[in-house]
């Protein structure tokens, strides 16, 4: 079991957690609860545009941990597949001119494709938009997603899928997001993030909370659910990991409160619980 | 792929998927829409007791496929643990009471638990009911739940884990329950079906929908989403499997409409999509 967090130096906070915030408001509402790192969203960029949010970012001295999110490569037509790609590309250029040294994956699945077609089509769509990301010098990250995504949201629904799309990928560009959402009831966690080892390039932290009202925003704050969160620390540590924890709860319980207090809350469950 | 299914023969219904009806209206609804098999539940025993639900069932000429469900094993005190391997015996008399060859497990789970103390406890359990089990010459089935059930409902959330332990626990008494809506997404989920080889003792049917609105009660008809049932049917017969093929819906979608009339939708989808 990992230490206790001794104070919120590597606290990042994901745009999304404060999700009524605009990009604006959630940096000034970071620096104003002292928050240090920040991973941005896309469509907390859009309204702004790169150039902007990048100004914004650099101004306010918050550490740039990710942008998320790439992915959502399998579709069900070669044209579906091209705009995916292109896409991503935007999305790396998005991340080099904000400084995010980080584009996340959620790599997407289609109902109508078999996962075996979906899977081939996400490490394809991964292979093609690698030498793009390599000439930006920002990383890709592989996040697996928790089964119940598998319809939609993404076909790589454990760490040893990305582990395995990372070793036939081979290139250090490319790595894993181990979020403890995602991957709490894995038998085969502890393993696959030690086999995950230096990959593991970000950590994101909420709770599961029982029961689960709804299958994407009823994410809990860490400690109102049962997830391990310390001991998977413990184990990503274990691996080689350094880097900043991102908080990134999606909630539509958390959204309707205020959100600078839901903020100090967040700050507290950190340190008692990540 | 496995060839279509030719007819109802091998089709079971789960009390739970007529849940409104009482077991007599159920035995009724599934002898008039000639359903030749049925799995009880112990909520639609109880209201009769199991002799008169044996009087019933006997006399209804239905084949009796398994009894649901026994579990629950995992608890945070002795005697919670110790009730809960007495239910477990009272869930085994009552399958040999109504003719029942099989009681299914939903493990259980305990939010306050390690998911590994848990998997511990579920192990320790069925191997304590496992020599009433073989006097009463009923078999004991773990079945694999999706993983989003793993903070109350079920520790084991693989086939690989339910194989694990039947290897464990090394009886002719214990098998496995695939049910396609827990363990679609897997990718291992093939290989493992043929690891199961003969210890496949049932085969749960049913649909995942998109999107799903509900966790536990929006299961989907066969065919209304994107499980490749007929591929895993032929997986589970290329490991030995010849059983009936069990349709089980939560649904309160369906439950809330006409049920002899859902019954005839279910005969239709299971030839069209099983």
């Amino acid at each position: 079991m990992a230490l206790p967090l001794q104070d919120t130096s590597r606290l990042c906070i994901h745009t999304m957690t404060t999700k009524p915030w605009s990009l604006r408001e959630a940096i000034a509402g970071y620096v104003r609860a002292d928050v240090p790192a920040i991973t941005v969203w896309r469509q907390h960029v859009e309204p702004v545009g790169a150039r902007e949010a990048a100004n914004l970012l650099r101004a306010s001295g918050l550490r740039m941990v990710s942008l998320c999110r790439g992915g959502f490569f399998p579709a069900t037509t070669a044209k579906a597949r091209r705009d995916a790609i292109d896409d991503n590309r935007r999305a790396i250029d998005e991340a080099a001119e904000i400084g995010a040294p980080l584009v996340v994956l959620v790599c997407g699945a289609s109902p109508e494709l078999s996962l075996s077609e979906s899977r081939k089509q996400i490490l394809d769509g991964i292979a093609a938009v690698l030498p793009h990301a390599q000439a930006a010098g920002v990383k890709l990250s592989i996040e697996p997603l928790h089964p119940m995504y598998a319809d939609t949201r993404s076909a790589v629904n454990t760490l040893r899928q990305a582990n395995d799309m990372v070793a036939s990928l081979s290139s250090e560009q490319v790595g894993v997001t181990v979020d403890v959402y995602h991957v709490w009831w894995d038998p085969d966690l502890e393993s696959e993030i030690q086999r995950a080892g230096k990959s593991i390039v970000s950590f994101h932290v909420c709770d599961w909370r029982t029961p689960t009202r709804d299958l994407l925003n009823d994410r809990g704050l860490m400690g109102d659910g049962c997830v391990p969160i310390r001991q998977i620390r413990g184990w990503v540590e274990a691996a080689g990991f350094s880097g900043d924890i991102e908080v990134e709860i999606f909630s539509d319980a958390w959204w309707a409160t205020n959100q600078a207090a839901f903020l100090e809350k967040t700050r507290s469950a950190f340190i008692a619980h990540c």
